[in-house]
């Protein structure tokens, strides 16, 4: 067991109903004049935007609007919100939708909080020393940046992603009402539905564990596994609904990670590069990765694969663990299958040529400088082998 | 399930060697002169306050100290050291311990930050407007109070137990080193484990369920009941120490009871009285009452209570769930024997004669305003026959 920090400042105010209490947090929070942050039109269509000006407006809340944020969000529009924040006077953010117009946010909320280029603080090159207060209001459950440190943007220009983890972007509130995520499209949901299975398995594949995590992480993924295929059936089930979305905020607040270490993040870094080359949704592209990076780096693990395998999965113990462990990767796909996830790139849509795989191993390492994976640290021909073994 | 809010904005600095953070922790927080406050000896004799001094010394943080804490902490304390931090111009309480210096510290907070008397807040008479900032270093697991939002206290006069929930007072940070803990006796290790179990079964016998907090608290409490096991014998274990001090802070920050409701509170309620009366250990109390109550408020909600047998116990389902949740009731007061808790109030060291039930009563049902308990609301008799079929 490790030793480990653990701070989860954000005030979550959960339920049905909870979205008309979003300009009184703002004003709790200080907020005096917001800019209300948004992705296409479904917001608008849903009544969701409708009520959040006038729950501000109630509130006495200033307000202006940015809308437009697209999955693997662009610093073109972070750039524009800075403008606008500075041009209309903001002191609040106030995303609304899931990781992406909230990673937005974050981004915008550096930018202006601090002078110069905020791409530098995504390309390492400084760090930030303050971000503007961010308040979530969460559409879609998967990202988890609603409770979490990190925002990852995409620099247009070379498709490059990039994630900048900070307790200063953590958002002061998030408002979680399970209703609002009813309307997402069927694959949206399961894209979230994967996507916060892998936040926690990027940690429970780990350089160390302990017993109490564990168990809190395997519980949360038999939970997540279970309700993303009643959602499958049953889109408009509430308590499912909820469930998920609660597993998203804790799957990426540290809980399950908690005297572990780090987490691997391979698969979410080998997903990064695919995501910004092609612009894939996020949990779709995990879950087209998960499985063949599993097999890759099973022998270094076997042992911890087989209790994911048992408690996770539910296997039977197989006589020893690298069995085990297969027939629990296997399961896992057999899940994504279930839920119409992907399980390889081509299931994805995306049939990259020798020359694009290595390009994608080339910016992976590059943008982990040279230190990717934890359960086996990858080299750029590890990374090429796991996208070719992955088409 | 139930709408619910989730703040736990205690920053946790987990792990062996973290007591060293302290003065830079406080520093990161605010504080320039702090109060150490903290109970007996033990943290003398064991160098910790030494080294939290040290700390404080190389932070270039002032201090000033007031020890004396007892078990059930006094209200004449509390007084004392709301004067000590006005006279000495404290800006920051510094716990060193468990829970009953740790909520000293938040009654103390409130003091300072309020004009008048700071039992009225206990006593339900004004709300305060603000808590001086605490800082806890955790050396006994118990309480949770690191990350809570309770603070209990005892009048002197009277013998009155009563507590008061703010989020102002939640800790800024806790420094939580489980090597701390290694040197408590044994029947203190034992109390904790009780208190800490008692802290997630008054949030799992409640008004609703949710699914996800169902797994993580049925988890939680298996590996609090494994590790006490280990602790009985292998007191010096650092891995049980430090899931069972993680327990603690997970058990009464919130997590535990997420969706479900605000949680039953009878077993705690009635053994305040019983702390308040005879001023016994306040996990040994819970588990010499827990097992009658069960047994007394069980066909309220047997269904629940089977759920708890076999999730939580491994008892196998018997047919019914009466007869399942009974096994469940005789399981769990064979593990309180196994870590060599009280199931009685005779194996507590406490008979009360049948007026000082009645006084007992009649006390609790006034401090809880005639609303007490969610499987079954208590009348003052149900409570009177509580104690007295737990005698």
């Amino acid at each position: 067991m490790m030793n480990f920090n653990y701070y989860t400042p954000t005030k979550v105010i959960f339920g049905k109903g909870t979205l008309d209490q979003v300009g009184q947090q703002v004003k709790d929070f200080g907020g005096k004049k917001v800019l209300i942050h948004y992705g296409g039109g479904s917001v608008k269509r849903s009544g969701v935007l409708d009520r959040v000006k006038a729950s501000l407006d109630q509130a006495g809340i200033g307000w202006t609007e940015l809308g437009g944020v697209v999955p693997n969000p662009r610093l073109g529009l972070v750039r524009q919100g800075i403008e606008l924040c500075r041009k209309e006077g903001v002191d609040f953010l106030l995303p609304v939708g899931g990781g992406s117009v909230i990673d937005s946010a974050k981004a915008i909320g550096y930018g202006v909080a601090n002078d110069g280029d905020v791409w530098d603080f995504y390309d390492f090159k400084r760090v930030p020393t303050a971000c503007m207060p961010v308040g979530a209001v969460v559409t879609i459950s998967a990202a988890g940046s609603e409770m979490s440190n990190s925002s990852v943007i995409t620099k247009e220009e070379g498709g490059i992603k990039r994630s900048y983890n900070s307790d200063m972007g953590r958002p002061k509130f998030a408002i979680m009402d399970p209703e609002l995520t009813m309307t997402l499209p069927d694959y949206q949901t399961a894209c979230g539905c994967a996507d916060i299975l892998m936040h926690t398995m990027e940690r429970y594949f780990n350089v160390d564990t302990m017993e109490l995590t564990d168990v809190l992480a395997e519980g949360l993924m038999r939970v997540v596994m279970d309700e993303a295929r009643v959602l499958v059936k049953d889109p408009k089930n509430y308590e499912a609904r909820a469930n998920v979305m609660w597993a998203g905020s804790l799957s990426h607040n540290g809980l399950t990670g908690c005297g572990a270490g780090n987490g691997d993040w391979a698969c979410h870094r080998l997903e990064h590069e695919v995501g910004g080359m092609f612009d894939v949704a996020h949990g779709a592209g995990l879950a087209a990765l998960w499985g063949t990076w599993a097999r890759y780096v099973l022998p270094e693990k076997p042992g911890r694969f087989a209790q994911f395998a048992v408690n996770v999965l539910g296997v039977a113990p197989q006589g020893d663990d690298t069995a085990t462990a297969l027939k629990g990767i296997e399961a896992m796909e057999e899940f994504y299958r279930e839920i119409k996830m992907p399980t390889n790139l081509r299931e994805l849509g995306v049939e990259p040529t020798e020359e694009q795989i290595l390009e994608l191993a080339e910016k992976c390492d590059a943008a982990n400088r040279g230190a990717l994976g934890v359960v086996k640290r990858l080299t750029r021909e590890d990374m090429a082998e796991i996208y070719r073994r992955a088409k």
